[in-house]
């Protein structure tokens, strides 16, 4: 069957995989669509070498039907409908045992430290595979890993209905941040240099802003009756957003951090202390954040479609990676897998 | 009447002082004691004479008895023991308004934006009194002030029993956050470099260590089955603390920022990401944690006297200000200020 191997420095080849047969506990899945994450791109600029070996075939947001199930796994039938969360902890460590196992201390990321689901058919843990409620289009469902991402930050930032926040960052990650806390009641301001990106947000009918022409910190403050934002989410990893994250929040507000930063940048930590501001880090989903994002894609209330730039062939994934490495000038690139979609 | 004034250039001049009578809502108190406070070091140095104007008079970790009220006070007499909780808030910024006055926008810290209590009488808003219980003796009654600071960065931490925190830097905070912590029944850690500082935390029952001697990370995840501490106490403002604070707490930790940092410090906001660390800036107090302090104080369960390393006349401010001003080798310095004491 086919595959999509990361063969370090920006190498992709279309190969041979061996199909393989699902162990006792696993599932194995005939991959319909498999979106390319910023993780993703990472790998393939050879940035997380130090984790990925190569051969490696990459993906982790994807959608599919069940092909089989392995000894053991109950619930499960061929033809099923399915997503998966892709993460696989130790259920060990202190941080498992503590009740955090989304950031076991021994995670097994499915697609980074195992194969993903850039290939044909895709063979996982059962307990990483979630069903699709029925009239959930199987391209939607490749959105609903990142989905479940956005559900968490916002779940962590304790949103209350008309409150003040400003995403740092247009990604598709800080546009689904954006829209799950828009549902969530709040209202928001997005930051974006990048003009493709901030035209796509306005046409989802949010305010998006170019923090470069715009004075953000004076227009949160018209903004919220001179008190600043309830929530800052950091979602760009640069050190500019660094520096403004602290500039924003209203006294005690909070700094929610999900951008992944290649060093560590310079803080304005008297800010945090003057104004008594909260920061807490956010990554990946629980359960109930994956729970929540497989509802809100199947409610329809989030224009998720209009997230998806294109969908490209598994041939093409290099061309994706590529596109996406150039800048902002795309949102969700979707790669088909197999023949399902 | 006698009075310290800061003259800029680390001048301290002992001179005469106008004594005016209370006006309406004040009131007048006899000084016996005031403690010289880190900040008062800043002033000293002239780290702060964009907000500090010379000729002013320091000091606001005091204690004293009431010598006469203004007009419309209630509730104080000649002759009762006060200390004062030195915040004095506008009421209506948005601050003010969020029910966070004790970091309100517009704050005025009587002894850094008015005159403070070097001086043999002080008059200050009758709000800011607290009266004392009968027992607690005037010179520890002077330290009421920042063992405020401590039992609010303390209960910002949600400290549970037998929770494990680290404590960067045992100077005077540290020292009665460490103390304060212990008393909240966790376990504590304290990182100091300063020999004698080190010495005098042993001498109390805490755990001490030279954190260039001595494996931080290594002896935190020891004390707690691997997982970090549940809170670290940043309070020193050194860069180097910016960098080992983000390496104790378990996931999910929290670390509560105490410490005055002069510039931006680099801080490894990933370690936020990867284990969804948490952090909050905390200042000065609220009426319950100066409620708490002057509660504390008065019970005798926290070997506070221990902690007055000298008690000066107030001639002799300047040479408390320059041995303050050399380091580590000292903990709080109490300036007798009248014959009250």
């Amino acid at each position: 069957m086919k595959a999509a191997f990361y063969e370090r420095n920006q190498a992709i080849r279309i190969g041979e995989a061996e199909r393989g047969a699902p162990g006792a506990g696993e599932i194995e899945i005939e991959v319909a669509y498999c979106g390319i994450c910023g993780t993703d791109v990472g790998i393939y600029h050879g940035k997380m070498d130090w984790r990925v070996t190569a051969s490696q075939i990459m993906g982790h947001e994807m959608s599919g039907v069940v092909g089989s199930v392995g000894e053991g796994v109950t619930g499960f039938a061929a033809g099923d409908r399915v997503t998966v969360m892709p993460l696989d902890p130790c259920g060990e460590c202190p941080t498992c045992r503590a009740g955090y196992d989304h950031i076991c201390e021994n995670l097994k990321f499915l697609g980074i430290d195992t194969p993903g689901a850039f290939q044909e058919r895709w063979i996982v843990p059962a307990h990483t595979v979630r069903r699709l409620p029925e009239d959930l289009p199987l391209s939607r469902a490749a959105l609903i890993e990142p989905l479940a991402v956005a559900c968490h930050d916002v779940r962590l930032a304790e949103l209350a209905p008309n409150d003040l926040a400003v995403v740092l960052g247009g990604g598709p990650i800080g546009t689904l941040i954006a829209l799950v806390a828009r549902q969530a009641g709040a209202r928001v301001i997005v930051s974006e240099i990048n003009p493709y990106r901030e035209q796509h947000l306005e046409a989802l009918g949010l305010e998006a802003v170019d923090p470069r022409a715009v004075d953000l910190p004076a227009l949160v403050e018209e903004s919220s009756e001179g008190a600043g934002a309830d929530v800052v989410f950091e979602a760009t990893g640069h050190p500019s957003a660094a520096e403004m994250m602290t500039r924003l929040p209203k006294a005690r507000g909070l700094i929610v951090a999900v951008g992944i930063f290649a060093k560590p940048p310079e803080i304005d930590l008297f800010q945090f202390f003057w104004r008594e501001l909260r920061l807490c880090g956010a990554r990946v989903y629980e359960n109930r954040d994956f729970d929540q994002a497989i509802e809100l894609a199947a409610s329809g209330d989030l224009p998720l479609d209009r997230l998806i730039s294109d969908i490209y062939s598994l041939d093409e994934l290099k061309k994706g990676l590529d596109l996406m490495s150039t800048g902002g000038d795309v949102m969700k690139i979707l790669v088909q897998c197999g023949d399902r979609a």
